[in-house]
């Protein structure tokens, strides 16, 4: 299988991760976040959810990589790594009560003599357990161990000139999957229709750009539940009345460009037309806002300050940095957008920005990916950015009935158009 | 929105939770597997990424659900709790170098005078960290921590009739899905196109049955990716020769039920139908060899001995416990079906069995989720379960172009019926 960058970039990221471990003072690095081992070594495989790693050492030029047996053939198929750096433990290491799986990767420290070195661990990945931890501990009693979650993840906040190009991928398949999206949202129609569809333009891709899983599953929410924003879809249909937020990811090659929409379903309350005009001149002025050299707080702060003209109070994470990903999450868990985050924006880097509010019974949340710029921002997603108003075909009388697919013919409003008086 | 079971059946869970909190010394207990939260209090939500927990107390009826202040509404709409049972920490513990969610937990533990127990934590969990793990020690000092990581697990292994329900309407969803996705696997067709059309028939459902997110993506796996388990789809078109495994569950309300077939598109080598003809084998007798009263072991024996009359020796894991589950795995990791296991068998436990042989460059996996009965087994999906041709139409002079949807006219033979002398 064909590698996704050349060896010259591969080799600059471990160039760039063994200065960072030099200055943690950090011997070994033990790597289990399957986005720092896909960044570093190529792999990728739905295989994270057993031990698995990838082992940076000052000593040696290339990685180990350390897996499940039946998943070493992934590794060899899929990473730049020599097959003689790829180890995998037998599958009885597995749901076993005298051995586990980190007792292997202990044992390779120990054959390597690097058992008493400081050792760096992602001790915040969903992927290193506290039970792994305890077991490492114990395995190598010697070693002193420092906390190097975010290590890698710093190396990744600057994109290459290669991966803005997949992200730019994603981002088209982003568009094609809101496309798809929003014209099945239909009264009479279930969620799961819509998000079935969504699924699917995610995955077939925009024209010629096979789409990829995403790391989170598509939001749509409607109605009360746009005031919580983590719900996911049921099978209740379209009742024609609604508010619904669609919050999804375009994937390409791992890579994520998420995109949130806000639209409704007949006109706008008072209410969420004041919530959607807040957070849509919100995103506006805070993207406006973006140059290089400003703070993450200083972006942060044009958000805080353009809402409370709208009369609305909230210092919540706006935004994060955002790029190569695995399940459960996409955010880069890195540089933040929000109140307290020093980051010094950078050319290159790349966030997703997504203001929300959110009331007691409705919410409004309007999202874009940008790439930091010499001068500003670009988002990476053209598609129409206002709450919008959606307006079904006159098919009441057909009651729960869907709406054949493809005679879609609904008018788009602007919040702005659609008069309603501020609450 | 309505619970998914009867209060008694939550309190009866509770009941059996407590009891073997009991047994194990265990005064409260800390939950982190969202799994496990669903499962005693109804939460239903993708926010499992950030922390979030059930505290289940001995002193106490009513568990406590703590999480982001987010997620707070999706709790109250979701679970059976009373409000003043749900907890949450605002925005600033997250991301924060000076505070970590977990704090706010400890702090809750010494609110209630709670923090010299002995607490039962979820070591093993994806979603207690190394990190939080220690967080939690330096925030609770004096308490007594004992490892629970199955203990919750343990009390899921017996469905109840309203489980099993769910899990039929899972198997009905997987069945459609397993359909959808061999009708449109074709020669000219892409991998992505294909794993587009399950995933929106494992959402939009089966007649009626609105589907969920399934736990681990389909596994597509074409050619020489059918020796590595865990890679995913890319946008190859297949050539018409290729042996295609397909992995998938079907989902309902977070109940899923597994379904893995192989495929043959053209002829089977002789190597892959030595692979396939031991599978299906294998698999048979193992079904036919489920009784209550065996062990996992006693089970598992026989598919060693019958692949062996078939020259292959493998005794890998070959089935585990099912049913409830959030990314990034669907199996329960309680009871598996391998050397080893003592689990005794009894009538509404519930597996996925998914034997699989792999030689260097292709291999064979058939799977069935079956629940035990008072006699033996059933399995919950009815799908064609032999490994099968399927020939396409005559359609090589077109090249790459797919083929018309709905035009699929394709022979099913059986590997039995497709004369190939054994390799």
């Amino acid at each position: 299988m064909a590698l996704l960058f050349k060896m010259a970039e591969y080799w600059g990221r471990i160039r760039q991760v063994k200065a960072r471990m030099e200055e943690h003072g950090v011997d070994v690095l033990l790597i289990s976040d399957p986005s720092n081992i896909n960044y570093l070594s190529g792999y990728d495989a739905y295989s994270f959810y057993v031990v698995q790693a990838l082992i940076v050492s000052q000593e040696e030029d290339q990685p180990i990589w350390v897996g499940r047996e039946e998943d070493a053939g992934g590794a060899r198929l899929t990473t730049w790594l020599d097959d003689d750096h790829i180890y995998s433990y037998p599958d009885h290491y597995l749901h076993s009560t005298s051995k586990h799986p980190i007792d292997f990767i202990s044992d390779l420290f120990v054959q390597r003599n690097q058992d008493q070195r400081r050792i760096g661990l992602e001790m915040g990945s969903y992927y290193l357990s506290a039970l792994d931890y305890e077991q490492l501990r114990k395995g190598l009693p010697d070693a002193t161990v420092i906390n190097t979650t975010t290590l890698v993840g710093h190396v990744r906040l600057i994109k290459s000139d290669q991966e803005l190009h997949y992200m730019r991928n994603a981002a088209a398949n982003a568009e094609h999957a809101m496309a798809t999206g929003i014209a099945s949202i239909q009264q009479g129609v279930s969620e799961n229709k819509v998000v079935a569809d969504v699924y699917h333009a995610q995955i077939d891709g925009a024209e010629g750009i096979g789409g990829d899983y995403p790391s989170i599953v598509p939001f749509l929410l409607s109605g009360v539940k746009t005031s919580s924003p983590h719900l996911t879809w049921d099978d209740v249909l379209f009742k024609g009345d609604e508010l619904v937020t669609l919050e999804l990811a375009g994937v390409y090659q791992r890579y994520h460009s998420p995109l949130a929409r806000t639209i409704k379903l007949g006109a706008f309350t008072a209410k969420e037309k004041r919530l959607a005009d807040a957070v849509y001149e919100g995103i506006n002025e805070t993207l406006a806002a973006v140059k290089p050299g400003k703070t993450s707080e200083e972006v942060a702060n044009v958000w805080s300050d353009t809402i409370r003209q709208h009369g609305f109070e909230k210092n919540e994470r706006l935004g994060y940095s955002v790029g190569l990903s695995y399940p459960p999450n996409w955010s880069e868990n890195t540089a933040n957008i929000r109140q307290g985050d020093q980051t010094i924006l950078q050319p290159n880097m790349t966030f997703h920005l997504i203001p929300a509010l959110w009331d007691e019974d409705c919410g409004v949340e309007i999202s874009e990916t940008f790439v930091v710029t010499e001068n500003g921002c670009e988002t990476l997603a053209n598609y129409p950015r206002e709450p919008m108003v959606k307006q079904d075909m006159e098919t009441t009388s057909q009651g729960g009935t869907p709406l054949m697919e493809g005679v879609v013919d609904c008018q788009w409003n602007t919040a702005e158009q659609n008069e309603v008086k501020r609450g």
